[in-house]
């Protein structure tokens, strides 16, 4: 028996597969007659246009295919990489596995643990996968697909050859784990990273300030400052190091650009200074003196259009030759026009195992701890303030998966329901402050704004009556009280956001959570009803690089206000709890500082 | 199939049945004809002696038959009080229950919740059910039984009129709750304990600085105050306020006598100044100006003989009219000499749900947060410190009750182990500060040093891959550090513990445990291979109170010599963990210090 209404995603499809016609908007419609009618007009007056966002994660790659207009997704595609992280190398292009491709004739010596490499090959076939398969899926005329975009993690770079191959695929450097694709989570680089930042503090360099006042080791320059050190053939060999995004744009197109979107973030760039001087980054190794020649490309900014679709990358992916493409995006950043956010001083929330806030302003200031804070790097003229906590649902998964009861764990199994929601039922039941109980949200260190990764999370006021429910609430606080640190840091450097969003794996699942953190943060709180994921926010860029005549946006803030879906759920803060979390953060704060900020560096002898 | 030898103790009592002769001690022997052999011998040419000792703890009544010469015990009886902690008044004496008798007639009206009180008669019917079970499973000749040692919780404590009869029994007073036997932890009576330590340190009182600093709502004098103020009638009507074991010694003896070390811990009284000022107690309430008047009895010390059998005790019990019977004693007390502790600068931690440490010594100092220090009440001649800690076997139970995922219970339950026994296997795996974690244990506040029942736990060092049996561990090091600290206190004020004593629930359960305490301290820690228990520490002293003529010993010290039973199983310290712990202690000592003696009230506020 047919459903008495079709979606109109669905209907659609069928039109797209008969006619290659589409229908742009979603309706209030009463039968699938009338949607069909509806259908027949709009497809006669006009062609709904498309556009295509790929979004490179860590262990796989998610294509959709969004309608121009409605932002609805239309068709989704993934691939997981074959390959997955490498244990071994070479690969052997013959075998593919979770652990990396040990196949017969590869060397089997292990590479070490705190190394992540990746196979490029495996970026590259899930750009052509993911992409033909959305295509097909939604049934789509070749034309009415505007516009490609891709997002990746960062800084995951490779270094190349003067032809543009990569240089990790030739047979001299096949066996050379400085030559391959390093993965951002690659931890070889730390010894770098604290060098990097021991001279920029000693020198007084201005561009730490933009970073917090600390480099991180999955940045580029100390990834690049590891393969001068310990491979300098392979970096002599290198004709430029490219972020894997770009690496991939140029595939489609044929055009070397460089989104400065990463050299803002994880090369120290900005505008005003450009990259560190080559006297500094000399001094880290003489190689690093003359790095810019190595990081070759046409400067691009986030929205442009990097380049065209060449005739025999169209051909293979089933598109029309001269489809724009975006200039290449950072994962987390693609968010925000995602979450409908189109302009300043409006924060975003993104919570999952961490959590990373996203500020958009007018205003540069220097922020202690944050992550990074590059021009035009989200939304076009204003500043993007990145910032965040290392450990938020991995906490509550430590919490649920270490510390709770096997009488819980039957209780949760008895009802079908998860431990999470069991938990957060009986928390729920408590006051803010009734428990007594304070926490430290450090199990994962502090990223912002304290940059300290040696921290560690503590529990305080536990009695003989402390039951789980209030450790877990007390576990949600602290995050909260954690994130209300950050805007207050941000705050003092006279950068506020207005307008609170969240968005992230967390958010639909725990909206106990969102509570506690409207209360402590005492803003309403924004949420979509969906969550849209770093896919949706690199198609949303696509639409403004496709451009207005060819059916996009004009800007990325207009493609934020039409496509983006957040605000659709408001946690609005409760005035009491207000008021109770407020007497809780004061003792977080003097606590945070104590333990974060040199009272007692206990944290640091254990 | 008979057993090739049978414990002396079954043969003992085989022979005691037949002849009311008794067998001293124990050798190695071969076989049970053997044994025989030397029974007969032994009987021939001596007579063994025996004493009784009896404790009474929070809900029930323990007796023991123990040999003056082995200090083995021949019989043991228990006797829970039928009426348990009483929830309503007054009492049914026809019906007993668990929750007090509130049978027909009675009033219904529940008492308050932090009120505890207790039946008389279930003290004075365990006496004499038990002493005669004793004596008849042991089947001694009434000749043979030398002495009567009572020890009991304190302050327990009932108002007598001047026939001694107890107040509560009277049909005036039946419903009055303040003319009840008021238990130990009765906690009606903390705003009057607040107000004296408050008088007591406006004015200047040195009694203050034995005691601590600080009146215990659980002490006697509070208990008065209370009295005073909330039942002028009951306070008037009273010849004499009387501790328990006091009271089941008169019953005994017909002898009014007052062991003074109830009144050294718990009436503030000691020997060079003896009870506080009057003017200090008018100020309190103008009742209790002339309190004194209402403190009866010939004042006696532990170990001396407060009275003889009467010739009507001697008729219920079945033994001997004249037999002597002991000062009365306090339970936790009579575990020194018990373990075998016979002079100065021993100390002896009694760890259970709590932890109890006992230090005498030649010197009188005044130690901040001790429970008191009284001279004579454990140990002739010497000053007894008493300290403690609030939650120690608590502690881990919470933990193991509150904090353990059921996959350890599953496999704890698969190997027929306890989770503590799991936890503690996993837990000794682990090297000293490997976890990174530093506890407070104060979980139900801290006794000792800092006499604040406000202050509660905290963990620090938690990570992402922090797992259970880490923070086990962590808990068990607190509450050695804690021990540590109250050692160190001693030391400041120049008692020494030269050498170190465990008994308790604990002790023999947990060598993991006993092993940390060994390596914190950095002391061989001596304890015994079975817990005597405070019935058997009194019986200790009942040897004294009979005097060597009788066949008992000539002074405490001796009898702990030749009876006492710690001291068999040694744990040494390892120098690698002492090492580490004294890193870590230091740490522990910082965040104590910080948390606990004004650096942040955080506990205070919560």
């Amino acid at each position: 028996m047919r459903k008495q209404t079709d979606s109109w995603k669905s209907i659609v499809r069928r039109r797209n597969r008969k006619r290659h016609n589409k229908f742009p908007m979603s309706f209030p419609v009463n039968s699938n007659a009338e949607m069909e009618s509806i259908v027949e007009t709009i497809c006669k007056t006009e062609q709904t246009k498309y556009v295509i966002g790929l979004d490179y994660g860590t262990l796989s790659a998610r294509a959709v295919l969004v309608c121009v207009h409605s932002g609805e997704v239309i068709a989704e595609s993934i691939y997981p990489y074959p390959h997955g992280i490498l244990t071994t190398l070479p690969v052997s292009s013959g075998t593919a596995g979770e652990s990396g491709g040990a196949g017969p004739g590869c060397a089997e010596e292990k590479l070490p643990a705190d190394y992540a490499l990746q196979e490029i090959d495996d970026y590259v076939e899930a750009m052509y996968h993911t992409i033909r398969e959305v295509v097909e899926k939604a049934g789509c005329r070749p034309d009415d697909v505007i516009g490609i975009g891709i997002d990746a993690t960062s800084s995951t770079f490779l270094p190349l050859m003067q032809d543009s191959r990569p240089l990790g695929r030739t047979e001299q450097f096949a066996e050379n784990p400085h030559a391959q694709l390093k993965l951002w989570k690659h931890h070889g680089a730390q010894a770098e990273a604290d060098r990097i930042t021991a001279l920029a503090k000693e020198r007084g360099e201005k561009f730490l300030m933009r970073c917090g006042g600390k480099v991180n080791a999955e940045w580029m320059l100390p990834k690049l400052m590891e393969i001068a050190g310990k491979a300098p053939e392979v970096y002599a060999a290198t004709d430029n190091f490219m972020e894997v995004s770009d690496y991939l744009v140029y595939l489609l197109t044929g055009e070397v650009t460089r989104c400065m979107c990463h050299a803002g973030y994880k090369l120290l760039w900005n505008e005003e200074d450009g990259y560190p001087a080559k006297e500094f980054l000399g001094m880290l190794h003489p190689l690093l003196f003359s790095l810019e020649e190595k990081l070759k490309g046409r400067e691009v900014q986030v929205g442009e259009c990097a380049g065209r679709l060449t005739e025999e990358a169209a051909g293979r992916l089933g598109l029309k030759a001269g489809t724009a493409v975006a200039a290449s995006l950072i994962d987390a950043h693609v968010a925000v026009p995602s979450a409908g956010i189109d302009g300043p001083d409006q924060a975003l929330m993104i919570l999952g195992t961490s959590c990373c806030m996203l500020l958009c302003s007018e205003k540069l200031s220097y922020i202690k701890g944050i992550s990074g804070c590059v021009r035009n790097a989200v939304l076009p003229g204003l500043y993007a303030y990145e910032a965040g906590q290392s450990a938020v649902g991995d906490l509550f998964e430590w919490f649920v998966n270490n510390c709770v009861p096997g009488s819980y764990e039957r209780e949760a199994a008895g009802r079908g329901i998860s431990l999470h929601t069991l938990l957060s039922e009986k928390a729920s039941r408590l006051l803010p402050g009734e428990s007594g109980l304070v926490a430290l949200d450090w199990w994962n260190g502090n990223r912002s704004c304290l940059a300290d990764a040696n921290l560690s999370g503590m529990i305080l006021g536990l009695k003989l009556r402390t039951k789980p429910e209030e450790i877990y609430r007390a576990l949600l606080e602290a995050t909260a009280f954690g994130m209300r640190a950050i805007f207050e840091e941000f705050a003092n450097g006279g950068v506020t956001a207005k307008k609170l969003y969240a968005c992230g794996g967390i958010v639909g699942k725990n909206p106990f959570m969102m509570q506690i953190y409207a209360d402590v943060l005492g803003k309403t709180i924004l949420t979509g009803s969906t969550d849209q994921g770093s896919a949706f926010g690199a198609a949303v860029y696509a639409t403004v690089a496709a451009g207005i005549q060819a059916g996009g946006h004009g800007t990325v803030n207009e493609a934020a206000r039409t496509m983006g879906r957040t605000g659709e759920i408001k946690f609005e803060p409760i005035p009491e709890h207000v008021e109770a979390y407020n007497r809780l953060y004061k003792e977080y704060k003097i606590l945070h500082d104590y333990f974060g900020a040199g009272g007692n560096e206990v944290m640091h002898r254990l």
